[in-house]
């Protein structure tokens, strides 16, 4: 049977016929059911091809990225080096699903709106396959992010915010396929392979912190972790711990309401004031009785201070993980936590030196 | 019998004994003698302790790299996304084994001379085991690659010239850890992965594309294959084409006297006048009827342009291989090809925009 688009409200449909970045009869985000089963074979993403519902015609290379593991005195910590994915990211796994689709369904052009890694990860697919690409960026975007998109081949079209690239992109889809990664279930199925990888090296961790911009990462792991017990391999699923930034806390405030905690502009990366998947979000939390934590700038600079020293060069919005986690790691003694590093910092070497310059003048 | 090294000279001695940088009799470059066998297991660099005269405690995910096979409608090419290593380039292959090794010996201080990539590979593996880094690089060298030696808790000293970096590291090796990439057995030793990783998935190819700037890759690669062959695993190894930049053409004057063609100053990376293994690297050329190709600033920029195109995130030195086997492809008809990629266009994003600033001039 054909993979196929399914809603809530129940619109059902092969992804074969039409692809929608919502779902054309009531608007909510899409689910995608196909038959799954865990038959690794190969390397990289298309290593699980056999619990995904397509197979990308190329590849970049994304995928099967190293883990480090770290003992920290308190628990056994489990690093998964997803900066070092293609683009530097860990979009570049959803982009090879929804690119490949898009190819594989016969558009010639893609538009997304983005506040950075995306727009990159995007453009480089798009470069990849061929395919013209155009790219709505927030001007405040870093600037190296913007002068990669250009020189992968891509149109780049700055808008004074995020929320106005989102408009703009809407209005200009047009014939071309619109990746919306925020509302795509490919990038859930993207990052779930993160899950497959890390238990096929390390089996099942009894903590995940994930971050929370749209929630991909969040709910591609839970979905990976959900399929491995589904698929008869494990009994139990790990504790999530969701990460938020101050500044913007969508999940948080649904949860627990609004709290006040300073700032957490070096976290640009999961700025994402309305995830179009919140619902679904806060009803796993609620459900399964996991956790919501806010960070603040100045948590999040000091969490990268002791990444880089660690020798991880990650970006300053996959800090928030490391910041949350010194937070509670005393509540989770001797456990086995995985940790993903969602971005490179190489990307963002200027706001590395900005935050060099700060962390100075804090540490002395 | 433990791993020795060993000089033309007649010096023999355990490398577990002391660490030279270059040989205590003569001052010639050393080598490593020691058993060897091909017996794969695990990833990334480790994978291949049998094949290496020591097995580093720690790692940061080096090696394992992927493959994109690319046609280009005239040879099939391995591409080799060295730029994906932990630091973002090949060089962490070398600095895994050096490091690790100082750190088993007992060192606590790092030093080494670089025009950039070795520097931020060396300071995260001296992150990785706590050890103190002492980088001296010449002004020159990109801004990206200064901040990022200094996040990683480095100590940058910055020089008027490449020489002069070489001169200043010298006078303040004291009881340090003198890493000495360009002279280094242990760096051509961590290349030589590559050729059994290649090996693995896609046996031995007809063509090697390698850059030659110190040599430790093109060495590498070459005692890799030359490896693969002693252990009884092929019959052949493949042809090799040598590449300099126009403006630092040691290798290739000294075989067919020197030749003006322009400017090579994208190709920043490989900048070694006078490299310490320059006899070896000839003789190996010469015996063999190798090639060696010089391109310029010019080749250069078009072939970082096409890379760009593909998705290849590379920095503009690596993009000499892709110029050379643009200038030669016709002659190789039918053949495989192995390019590497070696190091990764995010740490040199402004050097890109003033490149495509230069490209959008030269194609309008």
């Amino acid at each position: 049977m054909d993979p196929r688009w399914s809603c809530s409200c129940g619109f059902n449909e092969s992804i074969w016929i039409s692809y929608y970045w919502k779902c054309p009869k009531c608007g909510r985000p899409l689910n995608i059911l196909f038959e799954k089963r865990f038959e690794p074979s190969g390397r990289g993403l298309l290593r699980y091809s056999s619990a995904l519902p397509l197979k990308p015609l190329r590849s970049m290379g994304e995928g099967s990225t190293p883990t480090v593991v770290y003992e920290d005195g308190v628990n056994r910590i489990i690093f998964k080096l997803e900066y070092l994915s293609p683009s530097g990211s860990f979009k570049d796994r959803g982009s090879a699903l929804s690119i490949g689709y898009a190819y594989m369904m016969g558009y010639r052009t893609v538009v997304e709106d983005t506040s950075g890694n995306t727009g990159i990860s995007v453009s480089m697919y798009s470069a990849l396959y061929g395919l013209k690409a155009r790219i709505f960026m927030p001007k405040t975007a870093p600037r190296g992010k913007k002068i990669l998109v250009k020189s992968l081949g891509a149109e780049l079209i700055e808008t004074e915010s995020r929320e106005e690239a989102m408009h703009a992109v809407l209005e200009q889809i047009g014939s071309s396929y619109y990746v919306a990664h925020t509302w795509s279930f490919l990038y859930i199925l993207g990052a779930s392979t993160i899950s497959y990888e890390v238990y096929e090296e390390h089996g099942v961790p009894d903590l995940v912190i994930a971050p929370v911009g749209s929630g991909g990462l969040f709910l591609g792991l839970n979905y990976g972790y959900r399929s491995i017990v589904e698929l008869g391999l494990e009994k139990k699923t790990p504790h999530f711990v969701a990460v938020q930034g101050c500044s913007v806390q969508p999940v948080y405030e649904r949860i627990h309401g609004y709290r006040y905690c300073g700032e957490s502009l070096l976290a640009d990366g999961m700025m994402v004031a309305k995830p179009p998947r919140l619902e679904e979000i806060v009803w796993i939390i609620t459900k399964e009785g996991y956790e919501v934590h806010l960070v603040n700038d100045e948590e999040i600079g000091e969490a990268l201070h002791e990444l880089l020293q660690l020798g991880f060069i990650v970006e300053p919005t996959t800090a928030t993980l490391w910041a949350a986690y010194r937070k509670i790691r005393e509540k989770y003694r001797g456990k086995t936590v995985l940790i993903p590093l969602t971005g490179s910092g190489l990307k963002t070497l200027e706001e590395l030196e900005r935050e060099a310059r700060i962390l100075t003048r804090l540490h002395g």
